[in-house]
């Protein structure tokens, strides 16, 4: 059966040891009251929150799934207990604005909370995910009288928010939606559309919910320039936050799904419902990407939690499982075979989730160690160095995690044998409820196309070499290191080969915009390996200063796993040079209608 | 929604055109009377069953499953009535020896009828694949008079055939099964012991059921060396082949599954139930083999057929799909939007999933031929070459077929966007189908332990050779060919690569076994890039010759489409490389304990 026990001690060795964040906090007015006690204290217990109250209810929410019922959605049994479990501990609001009720702890902690949450039970934990995005949104775009309306009960989670961008013929192109808000007399709107998708649109775990909503008005101009944004409440409220009369959010049906079978995708239909605009006319869509650049991030660990408890429960099957011998002969003579982990290419597998985990455990921390450096850091210098580097790394952090965390959760399956396809086992919900994560909020294709297009080519890699300035900065500190020369001189190799095939693609690009496109998706995982080989750098780099006087192997191991990520893992990145020189006219060359039919 | 038309023009062009097929038949006695018009009258109508009878059962199989109830099994509805066309359309035995009333069709012919039923329906083709499997096995090893008992019946569907390996300690390792054989006076034998994963092990197809049991003798030596094959029918059998008493064949329960939910997969007791032993006591295992090579391919084929499915369907979602503008301007100014195939990386998505599938089909051709000439042809050591490659070449067609066939179910749903993982497009059934093809019939990493050890180590390459002779001599010939000058530089470049790992492998693992375990799937997957660059080289070789004279633009977009292969998918030979060479210790270096617990 699936396992889940929150890996503290390797968030710890990220939070601590790698990234030293307790120097950060110290250094900064906002986190100054963040000691690593404290810390450790939210660590602890959002352990046993997530292993004791979300996980148990993971298979049988997949395998109950959410009832749609005359308009209502039933969340499956022990969700909203749960739920309540999680707003009373104050969890709703763990990283919120103080000023309004929330606990004000920085973003290189709360990753490693959501990590627990998706790894425990990622169906349920899209609908708190929503509330943070939808609160932060608010906070940083909002007026004063709406955060101090909105975002304490947000933060309770007695109210939650929601995302309604998707139309049914408007979804990656958001300048083609055509819900309409029209102006009312008392400085409201009258929103009218249909949206799809919408996760948590509709549900019985809070006594209202919070819709955010992309629409039009009615003198919009065309494209992504004319969409405005709208606070829609499904029930009004009055105002002493009391609530008042249904405002006409109607749920039309539930989706059937191949997995997050217990998060609720809504249809929506305004029907003439009562809206706020949030931020200025026709900018709502830039509002809009504050939210969803958070969500980015945290779908991005949404891959990386179902990767770990996927390989931690393969794990657990592969310790239980003999099968064979040993190629070197038996290793448990005594038993009738030995557990499969003697098997090279048991290990193989394992290892390849083992790094990529913990590679992703580490590159989540480094991009929420970015945001707060964005947010809180005195110097703007600094703040706005570390905003760079967050704009480079969101499309990284979307994609690539969930990338590696779907073949992650693959891969552990594969381990299980024909039990992996077994649904009894977990192993297969796992793949299912990390497949949706390369395609929700913005395609992983997307992703690339931004990475390549709006934050390598569009401002001639100015972000990039931020990123490899850094990158270079702990090369130097660490090329005099006993043990890094390997990894000094790996990276020194793939930075030269990251910049060569960033200046070919730029050239190109300039002749043939196709080449932004062609490149983006290969592109993307080039940058995501080499990221990954300097998060491993890092890693080994401490795990090297510690390892003589450490008695418990976890060092020692953390080298290990670093020398297959170093070995079996970043050699991908010569091929993918290669098909990025390849260009777009080998993709472009054939005509449209050879695709169709045969 | 998903559509299906089976690709007759690509399959006529890898049957007649690359690999002569005519010729061939017309060479060999037991194939000279299947002309070409023959064997186009049985691919049109194959494609009518598959696309008429079967497809229109795919989603709703999947939705419905099978039914467990009282020890009885009930397939999806319309399961039963799609079975007695495919009977009485004798497709039963369409590869079936003549002597017994089978078509005797050359499995060349046959394999591409394979590839549509799995297409179609792949739930409801693993009932006739098994039963071809096992008659084949019967006609392989068992005395005439069990043949001419049995193999009409096969072949005409009226009873059916399954394979009985696993048990719930024994799956990979076969050596620690515990059914028991026991020795009656009459001659057969009673078979009690317990089997699970058995795959139509019970339903409501066909009036009996044919079980082939692997069991083990009261005096039968430790581990596969004493392993007897025993055939147990559901009801036994009287002299005139009417049925007789319940043999105690009983069903447990069925699994649920991932995918493939048309598909019984069933736990199957036999509690005193009446056998008659296969070929020579404690030589079951190799017997066996005859089936599990068959079942093999046709597994590979599983995942070609998906993945062809998933293809064509995304193809047609992409034509209606409007979404953004082409990045040299709109293709499309009258529409609000550009159809999605003008974005380079839908393309991308599209041409991977084309170009492995077109690669597989020409594959399974070619595996499909080498084992018509070692069953057929008139010359000894011609037989014994060809033989040998099918030994080589089986593994690699059950792992990189499935392993590619899943991929391109992937991209395909992920062309779709969201609507790729909601139910009613269909997209991530094939997703869910295609995965259990690489992990049923010996996981993929049996697999390619078998090519790694078996088929490479333990005979010193010599089979390996001869696969690279014959491409070799391809190479002659295309080398002064117009156009074939990329093709046959990459080529030798990649057979070069191929041996010099090879010989690298096979050197270290003289010192460690283990290293064979550990180069394994990356060799297979190094392997199958060349063997499929080979396909690509000979499919291209005969469209340069055409195209010139062609206005159907099918040679043209051969060419094209080769060209993506050589550009921008062969290069993953380069990563393959170096993980190979990086060795076994990397994986083994670290204690078994540290995978296990945090």
């Amino acid at each position: 059966m699936a396992i889940y026990k929150a890996p503290l001690r390797d968030m710890r060795f990220v939070l601590n040891e790698v990234f030293e964040a307790d120097k950060l906090w110290a250094s900064m007015e906002a986190t100054q009251e963040v000691t690593p006690d404290l810390a450790d204290a939210i660590l602890e217990e959002g352990a046993k929150l997530t292993e004791n109250e979300l996980f148990p209810l993971n298979r049988s929410g997949d395998e109950e799934g959410c009832r749609f019922e005359n308009g209502q959605v039933f969340t499956p049994a022990g969700f909203k207990e749960a739920y309540n479990a999680l707003a009373e501990g104050g969890w709703m609001g763990l990283g919120g604005n103080p000023e309004y009720g929330g606990q004000g702890m920085p973003k290189m902690l709360t990753v490693l909370f959501e990590e627990m949450l998706y790894a425990a039970n990622a169906s349920f934990t899209l609908y708190p995910a929503l509330n943070s995005g939808a609160a932060l949104l608010l906070d940083s775009h909002a007026s004063d009288a709406i955060k101090e309306k909105y975002l304490p009960t947000l933060y309770e989670g007695r109210w939650i928010g929601t995302m309604c961008l998707t139309e049914p013929h408007s979804g990656t192109d958001l300048g083609l939606i055509r819900t309409k808000a029209e102006p009312n007399a008392n400085g409201t709107y009258t929103i009218t559309g249909n949206k799809i998708w919408i996760t948590g649109g509709e549900h019985d775990l809070a006594e209202n919910i919070i819709h955010l909503v992309l629409a039009k008005l009615p003198d919009a101009p065309a494209g992504t320039r004319g969409i405005s944004l709208f606070l829609v409440p499904k029930i009004k409220i009055n105002e002493d936050n009391s609530l008042g009369e249904f405002n006409n959010v109607n749920c039309g049906s539930i989706e059937h799904k191949m997995g997050i079978k217990g998060s609720a995708t809504c249809v929506i239909n305004f029907d003439g419902s009562e809206g706020i605009m949030i931020g200025e006319p026709n900018k709502g869509l830039a509002a809009m990407f504050t939210m969803m650049n958070y969500e980015r991030l945290s779908i991005g660990i949404q891959g990386l939690g179902l990767g770990e408890v996927a390989y931690q429960s393969a794990m657990d099957f592969a310790k239980e499982r003999l099968q064979s011998r040993a190629p070197t002969g038996a290793k448990c003579p005594d038993k009738p075979a030995d557990p499969i982990l003697v098997h090279p290419d048991v290990r193989r597998m394992a290892l390849n989730a083992r790094v990529f985990n913990e590679g992703s455990r580490a590159f989540a921390s480094y991009v929420g160690m970015q945001l707060d450096i964005s947010k809180y850091h005195a110097d703007e210098t600094t703040r706005k160095h570390a905003a760079d580097l967050v704009a480079l790394l969101t499309p990284v952090a979307k994609a690539f995690i969930t990338d590696r965390g779907f073949d992650a959760t693959v891969e552990a399956q594969q381990v299980y044998g024909g039990s992996g396809y077994c649904r009894e086992w977990g192993a297969e919900q796992y793949v299912r409820d990390a497949r949706i994560a390369q395609i929700y909020e913005g395609t992983n294709g997307i992703q690339a196309m931004d990475l390549m297009g709006r934050k390598v080519f569009a401002n001639n890699g100015e972000f990039l070499n931020i990123f490899i300035k850094d990158v270079r900065e702990f090369l130097a500190t660490a090329s005099g290191q006993n043990g890094m020369q390997p990894w000094v001189a790996a990276l020194e190799t793939e930075l030269k080969r990251l910049e060569s095939v960033t200046a070919a693609v730029m050239t190109a690009a300039k002749e043939n915009p196709e080449e932004i496109g062609a490149a983006a998706v290969d592109y993307l995982n080039l940058f995501g390996l080499v990221a990954y080989a300097y998060m491993w750098a890092r890693m080994v780099s401490v795990a090297q200063q510690k390892v003589d006087a450490d008695s418990s192997g976890f060092y020692a191991n953390k080298i290990l796993a670093g020398n297959h990520y170093l070995k079996r893992v970043l050699p991908r990145t010569l091929s993918l040079e290669q098909q990025i020189l390849a260009g777009a006219e080998v993709l472009m060359a054939m005509e449209e209608e050879a695709f169709y039919g045969n």
